[in-house]
């Protein structure tokens, strides 16, 4: 082994880059491993979903994110183990020894046991992810166009989102000013307006982290713009054709999965405790107990705050816990983390927001202006920041949304028996 | 059959869109069908393959293209044949019946004869052929990086295009600068500016269409940004190993295959006679021998110019076909169609370009702002102006290249055996 330190960082998510940039200059070697080449700026991915924004204008790659950092190196590989006793990772490319591991893997949805769900009810963690979806919402409408079914018709004008955090709520907004405004001139049969947006929550208000006065004006701004809020409502079935409360169905041939999430496996590859949803039980110091060596960060990671509850698995969480695994790493230290709140906001749709900041409660224009300046600011690179404002000036002035475009394979559980076109006779051929 | 007459137009490329456009007002009633719900600019499809434009930038849903003219519908299907007895046009969403007929399906990419080298050398006409050379051409650099078989490495490293027409050189000129330029600085075990670039082309010389000293210019502007030409060679054999000229080897990794094209099997749908590249032939007005309700346009026909060729398959003659398509529908006229030629252009690079535009004939700098004025006016739509203009300026400052995303699916004959990592020991797992 070398006498330089090797940190081994798994995961380019907003934890990992942060270890690596906090280790700037510092006598280790790094390698970041992902398998993704990208960084994700993921809380503006359901804008890619819904043909908002490009997903380069949300996604740049580690590598050139890094390029200026002279002790790192990047792997794309996807981990298979961790092998604790000879201080090694596995992966699809080989095996990476380390002196320091952070683990940083993430999270991704999660069907409370029902993975088969999942073709029927996609959810929204990589950039395939959010085409997939945008082309599945695009999808239905071109369907319905063409659908002489009227039952049918409704069916694919029918779109659940399950689950009412700030990506549901963000999601059934932006498919709401989709159909109310950017398709509304571009149908001849069908009227895109008509369509019903659903939001499901299985707890008893939209947003369940925000206050409840701000919960409340969540709601009310996304009935005004026509989506359907239906709180202490559970899923207890999915398939192609919609999904089901108990002995209540609700008919519908796009469904998105924002309900819950689940850790990577992390804790398997550690043999380490875990919560329900599969994080990783840390030390206050945000190591694996009885391990100095070893960290795991993020999503990942269950860390108990002052109240005893785990911090939430948001982009600033992350982050801070990065940026002390470095410095920690750096000095050789052990400190307790502690999350310092600056707040949440949650976007509706146009000029509709709420936020919390610390004592201060925004909602409505102040809020949206203020949540679109922080994104556009924490979006990484220059460039990015430049086109994200710039599309997003376009969009408020004109309603359009510029990546309308249905690309990639397709899943054939949900669109084979989408029938036959209508103005256009029932086809021999179809 | 209802009084008003209908219109059918395959296709909403640059020859269907420009006839739905020229029938704008006119007393008919006109349904544009296609399998993508997008038009796309493709002369400048192989910056999306190469990581400098984002698929949205050069495509625009067709529907909202067409969305300010009342009497145009569209339809997201798939054409599955033409009944010309009973004027009407099956699809995979059942029949379409019309009283005139255009087919503008456009070409794909050929292989002679070899299909089966399909699969190790894409071709590129959708923006899902891009966006699979794209994830091939910048999976080779990260496989290079973990790469510690040099044989293996430099095969990693090499890329060849075969055909030297308009999309070849581009894309070769892309290839060099984003190894020269853009990904330099990214990597620590290999040096991206080392990658070898080699252009095929079968025939004596690149841009075969262009006035012989622009050729000259072309290959001596490609030979300076690092790209090997190789004309008079023709390829006889490719696999996931490289191509093959006679019994010589050239091994490599990612192949792009921009030979030729053949026509869409609208010939079989309208069992009709074809040239060899499979394109109908169809008379000086542009319509079918023997049906005054039929005509085929663009890429799709074969339409003798005054010198008994061919008029070549680009976009200036299929819009002009297009126009004079509408025009003949409008006012039931025949006329002989005669392409007006404004030039061509092709671009190797950063302000390296060839132009010839009557007796003029331009290289270098002048040439190439020729080409991107004229690239961004023609781009449908003012916000992809606006955006490719911006990202073009961008990228001209600081050589980056804002889309370098590795997404979708793998096709596993090209991705496999890429064995294991350095730095990081020969796994187990691997």
């Amino acid at each position: 082994m070398s006498a330089i330190q090797k940190v081994l960082i798994l995961g380019g998510g907003f934890a990992g880059l942060e270890v690596a940039r906090g280790l700037a200059g510092a006598p280790v070697e790094i390698t970041v491993i992902d398998r993704q080449n990208y960084h994700l700026f993921q809380p503006l991915l359901y804008q890619v979903a819904t043909a908002g924004l490009s997903p380069a204008d949300i996604a740049s790659p580690i590598r050139s994110v890094l390029s200026g950092q002279q002790n790192v190196s990047v792997l794309l590989a996807r981990v298979a183990n961790v092998d604790l006793a000879r201080k090694l990772v596995t992966t699809d490319q080989g095996e990476a020894p380390f002196d320091t591991l952070v683990v940083a893997t993430g999270a991704r949805h999660a069907y409370f046991g029902h993975d088969e769900w999942e073709p029927f009810a996609p959810g929204l963690k990589k950039i395939d992810d959010a085409t997939d979806i945008r082309r599945r919402i695009l999808l239905a409408f071109e369907r319905a166009e063409s659908e002489p079914d009227l039952v049918v018709q409704t069916e694919l004008l029918t779109f659940v989102v399950v689950g009412a955090g700030p990506t549901g709520v963000e999601m059934a907004g932006a498919i709401a000013e989709l159909s109310r405004r950017s398709l509304s001139r571009d149908f001849k049969r069908i009227d895109p307006r008509m369509a019903r947006i659903v939001l499901v929550e299985a707890g008893p208000r939209v947003l369940p982290s925000f206050d409840p006065a701000l919960s409340a004006k969540a709601e009310r701004a996304l009935t005004d713009i026509g989506v359907e809020v239906r709180t202490g409502t559970a899923v207890t079935a999915c398939d192609r054709r919609g999904v089901a409360f108990g002995a209540e169905r609700l008919p519908s041939r796009t469904v998105v999965w924002a309900a819950g999430v689940r850790a990577s496996p992390a804790a398997k590859w550690l043999d380490a405790e875990a919560d329900p949803s599969g994080r990783v039980i840390v030390g206050p110091d945000l190591r694996l107990p009885g391990r100095d060596d070893v960290f795991v960060i993020g999503d990942t990671a269950h860390v108990a705050g002052p109240d005893g509850r785990p911090y939430p698995g948001v982009a600033p969480v992350a982050k801070q816990q990065g940026r002390q695994v470095a410095h920690q790493i750096r000095y050789g230290l052990s400190r307790p983390f502690r999350y310092r709140d600056f707040g949440s906001m949650a976007t509706i749709g146009r000029k509709r927001a709420v936020a919390q900041l610390g004592p201060l409660r925004l909602s409505g224009f102040p809020a949206w202006l203020l949540w679109s300046v922080a994104h556009v600011y924490f979006l990484i690179g220059f460039r990015n920041r430049l086109v994200v404002a710039l599309t997003w000036a376009w969009a408020y002035i004109t309603w359009q949304r510029g990546t309308r475009l249905i690309t990639g394979g397709s899943r054939p559980a949900s669109e084979r028996d989408l029938s036959t076109a209508q103005g256009v006779r029932r086809g021999r051929a179809a």
